[in-house]
């Protein structure tokens, strides 16, 4: 899998030191393994930096990335930097395992699917807002922030999903609705999303008001996973899981038709679909 | 292995189509799997174009590398596109077999050595100076403009180097001279380059006067391969290298000692160093 970060597109240089964008640059990448339920086995990365990069911060943000990798269980197996005349670009590839078969893939849901995912959603999104208002910041939303800054991948939930059987999921790189959407196409069903179960702080709600489920269901970057598993399977899936992994929290259904629609609860009332965030060609 | 081209620094937009953009960033890649004796497996690319870039100049950057990867045996598994404000970067993953212990490797080379080189040196450096002259081009000019925008990766070269026992090599992106100075200092010995025995074509020399050694000598992205081996097996190699591929030239050898030096000839007077041509951080 391979993925780009680019300044000005997915950071702006004063939000992040550079370890720390080192380490999330490859985050980012490794998601997409924990994703497909695969275990890292190495990773490769560009840098693209303007002549007024410090050579520290090169260095930088190569430890951020090596500390990442190596936490992962990840071999850094090389790169390539080269001058640009522009924005930071840092380019990660990596490379993974599976058992033939045993994989999370978007086209492996069916109708009646429950729909599960790993951890809370909408932190990240909270953290990007708060960013880009700027200003001082709580305890509450410095974690937040630190969300956006920091994630996690999910390798540890995305193969124990696989080992107990689940084929179909993703990550929530952009949000709960568009990957839902995705699935939903490429499974041929529909999907519901049901609000009073996500898995949302009682804080974040607070503080942004009605606005919450555009951060929870319409906002991306908490790289957690999503998958759909038989509604009978769920019981076992839950008594199975580790207690030292992200929780996994049923959050809505596939169903029969197309499209995903919010619900405020099971057998409840649609509600406006929530504003997406996505920065790529926005 | 991993290479980014980067607008501005490596190229410039009105120089060559799409569609060329994206073929030369792919052979670029796989040349370094050239200079190690590899064979070309799979390939992985991102994309960061800017706002205004055409949908269709995409898509035939994206035509160009799969052409360039079909013609290569090589599967085009993956890749991200990314917006970006700023130049355009294209970064290049590629991955191939090797046989383990047959590999090109630039601490492999012993004092005695001689250092042999596939095709012709020069072209696409005298392809760069007349890009960035501007001005109309000859039939001859066009040629070395089409080497610097349409280089090929010396696969079946590698391939045919390290099968006959080839141990020391590389690509020459960065020029003879550069390369020459790594394999040197990776094979704690010295070279010498006979200037004579270059393999140039005769207009470079008439064209660009006493510059041409900076071309051959100093200018890269030919992507010709270097490679040194005992002078007693020069024979035989010669006379397995099949004629389908680009000729071999013996230009110089390995010596004791440290750095790279030029002579007119061998057991002949050195000459001042041709000047680098290095886009890197330059």
């Amino acid at each position: 899998s391979q993925d780009a970060l680019v300044e000005g597109v997915d950071f702006r240089r004063w939000w992040i030191t550079p370890r720390r964008l080192g380490a999330r640059a490859l985050t980012v990448a490794l998601s997409d393994l924990a994703g497909m339920g695969a275990t890292p086995v190495w990773c490769s990365a560009t840098l693209c930096a303007s002549s007024d990069t410090g050579f520290e911060d090169v260095l930088e943000i190569q430890r951020g990335l090596c500390a990442a990798a190596t936490a992962a269980g990840c071999a850094v197996a090389g790169g390539d930097v080269s001058a640009i005349d522009g924005p930071l670009v840092i380019d990660i590839v990596v490379g993974g395992t599976l058992v033939p078969g045993a994989v999370l893939r978007r086209d492996g849901g069916h109708a009646g699917d429950v729909v599960v995912v790993t951890g809370a959603l909408g932190r990240a999104a909270a953290g990007l807002r708060l960013l880009l208002d700027g200003g001082e910041l709580s305890e509450q939303e410095q974690a937040w922030v630190d969300a956006q800054l920091s994630p996690v991948a999910r390798i540890a939930e995305g193969l124990q999903l696989v080992s107990s059987g689940v084929r179909c999921g993703g990550d929530i790189s952009d949000g709960l609705l568009i990957e839902l959407e995705r699935i939903t196409d490429m499974s041929r069903c529909g999907a519901e999303i049901w609000l009073d179960r996500l898995p949302v702080e009682p804080a974040l709600v607070s503080d942004f008001g009605s606005a919450w489920p555009d951060l929870a269901v319409g906002g991306g970057e908490d790289f957690e996973l999503v998958a759909t598993l038989p509604r009978e399977a769920l019981a076992a899936l839950r008594d199975s899981w580790p207690s030292t992994l992200a929780p996994l929290t049923a959050v809505g259904c596939l169903r029969e038709g197309a499209g995903v629609v919010v619900l405020d609860r099971e057998g409840g009332a649609s509600v406006p679909p929530p504003r997406t965030t996505s920065r790529h060609f926005a």
